[in-house]
């Protein structure tokens, strides 16, 4: 099956306007349509021998958001002491997430057990069944961009916060709770590029030839 | 930005026909335009603290294709003997990588030491760096399958084969090792789908509504 040139710039044009979106959420529902294209779109990443081992909770209870919204405040706040004082102000200016604000959330979960102990390609490097659920999500957010709807990571929550509130088994891990809904604006950079918090590096500064080279 | 609906079904066209290839690699060079398109996709993947933790080490060298070559043939006779006595047959006979065949190599890695110690967004799940570079590997399988480049992921080899023949630094993870070229076609299916390896799961049984429910 070919993809034209056309189809070819789509992709790209999804890929570069992606963004982590926390402050732009719209109330507006996704529709049932739309919901069930993105994870059909995750479900079909690519997955260790086949394993497929991820799990997807959609989170749409109020109260449910508001126990992990104050999950997210606590982590947060350790996390701010670990910056130094100059990082540490800016840090605290920053809107992280946007977890009651989106319609939607998805945690999403890894199964290292399902289909037996042996997994075809996870023999020898065991964390490839937790490498298959994020690109599960990488191709969720893609396809939520190109339904045009915003997602945000939001990784400043403890585990056990998602496992409690969410009943989460113990023999499942917990790879990420993803924000999901309509945006008012796409921004057109990073935000942490836009405010400088670090610069985007050179593309050829990491890329080597046959060898690692030192930069 | 808006994405219109034929390039959201572009998006879904790459998504759902991007496969993992091991046996379909033509030797045909990638144009460097091509290469440094898919590279640039990777580079704007998101990632933790836009911390961009990525490196890709580009291999066309056929002295350490063979090397790597050998290091999957160690690991593969390993991982075989894992497998129960009527799995064991059905692995062995299967191709399942194309790392002399394809003309490029791409290891992918992830320097955890970064941009320093404190990374926004890593303080409470230190695996986030790990995640961002899957993304950036996602990110680059779907704009290589929107080139008509077959991307396969060789996760059959120990990190120390990659460490010692491409000089990585014992500080730098590897994450991925993957074979990119065109190819003669994509398969209908994935492989392990077609052979009845494992079949594909039903998208609703991995699906859960605000609370984890046990199928």
């Amino acid at each position: 099956m070919n993809i034209t040139d056309n189809e070819r710039d789509a992709v790209y044009k999804t890929i570069f306007s992606r963004r982590d979106v926390r402050s732009e959420f719209k109330p507006d529902p996704i529709p049932q349509d739309v919901l069930e294209r993105i994870l059909t779109a995750a479900h079909h990443a690519p997955s260790v021998g086949f394993m497929q081992p991820w799990d997807f909770i959609l989170v749409q209870s109020d109260g449910i958001k508001s126990v992990i919204k104050k999950g997210f405040e606590k982590a947060h706040a350790e996390s701010a002491e670990m910056f130094d004082e100059n990082k540490k102000q800016q840090y605290k200016r920053l809107k992280l997430e946007g977890i009651t604000e989106s319609p939607l959330g998805i945690c999403v979960t890894c199964d290292r057990s399902r289909n037996g102990p042996v997994v075809l390609g996870r023999t020898i490097k065991p964390e490839m069944d937790l490498y298959s659920v994020v690109c599960a999500i990488q191709n969720l957010w893609l396809a939520a961009r190109a339904e045009n709807l915003g997602v945000g990571w939001v990784s400043i929550v403890h585990d056990s916060v998602f496992r409690d509130t969410l009943g989460i088994p113990d023999n499942i891990d917990i790879v990420a709770y993803l924000c999901v809904g309509y945006v008012s604006h796409f921004n057109e950079k990073p935000e942490l590029e836009k405010i400088g918090w670090l610069p985007r590096q050179n593309l050829e500064s990491v890329i080597h030839y046959d060898k690692w080279s030192s930069k």
